[in-house]
């Protein structure tokens, strides 16, 4: 069975909407998704980054977050022809890692723990695939990258994207040679 | 640069000497490592399961555990000539995760910490070597396996075998066609 290696933030949980959100009702912005294409909200507003880091840089952000549009059901179609890893970036946030556990087990139940993977730099990961949205750990992976559409991501250019989960139901379906 | 997978317990962390000194003060015992060999503490002592479960499942066990003999000088040189992976089984006991990640960063700073791994089962990890007291580790791991003996494991029979640190010094830099 070939393996997935599958992101989170920005691929399962929507890491920038809810920050968005919560950025929009502390500084009384409107900010939207269109805002934030080609950029971080990090990078949009560099002299509140201390303040921005304590927003996500906690147990809730991560226990907050949304699931990204048709994730589930296209993974847990997707694990019955797929080994299914997890693959998250944590190192950086070290109060994220129970948090993101806990996130996975409530809305991915049919997923197996043993094959979660919190990392740092992805080239760590043994999968046949990575869907990511972060160019340089795309890069550093040393199989098959896709890109996941994010906004911050819209201008890079890489030679293989989905845009959404149907888009890779219907890839991965393809290459396991199930009819879609 | 090659690339070196280490496991944490019983390769860097003595996770069975502090388990083992801890149930002698609990339950007034004189256990030894010697007694320990070809078994598990939890094997030796099904009856108290859950007290022993309680012990290990807690951060101040895991920030408590002394390190293996050797292991900090000699990994500090080996990440000379290797890139140095820590690949630690952490996903059975979520609550070990901050634990073993400010084990590391206070135990071995030199470490990278975007090339630590909390996994499950380690053929998620990419790497040429993998350093392990587990045999089934060993087993599901793709590349080149190296048993790291500890007192479960005198019995089990695997191809590579080390029994220190001052082994895999020799190994590893041979390898490296650096003079020992």
């Amino acid at each position: 069975m070939k393996r997935i290696a599958v992101d989170m933030d920005e691929v399962l949980a929507d890491y920038s909407g809810e920050l968005m959100k919560r950025v929009n009702e502390k500084y009384d912005l409107t900010l939207t998704k269109k805002d934030l294409e080609g950029t971080h909200i990090q990078k949009m507003f560099p002299e509140v980054a201390d303040d921005l880091f304590d927003i996500v840089n906690t147990d809730s952000f991560f226990r907050s977050l949304p699931v990204i549009k048709d994730s589930q059901e296209v993974l847990e179609e997707l694990s019955e022809h797929y080994e299914i890893v997890i693959a998250t970036a944590a190192m950086l946030s070290p109060n994220s890692f129970v948090a993101k556990y806990d996130w996975l087990q409530e809305h991915f139940p049919f997923l197996n723990p043993n094959l979660f993977v919190f990392c740092g730099d992805k080239s760590t990961v043994k999968a046949d695939y990575l869907v990511d949205d972060h160019i340089y750990q795309l890069n550093t992976f040393q199989d098959r990258g896709i890109m996941f559409t994010a906004a911050h991501n819209v201008d890079e250019p890489y030679d293989l994207r989905m845009n959404n989960w149907q888009e890779l139901r219907t890839y991965f379906l393809e290459k396991a040679n199930v009819k879609v």
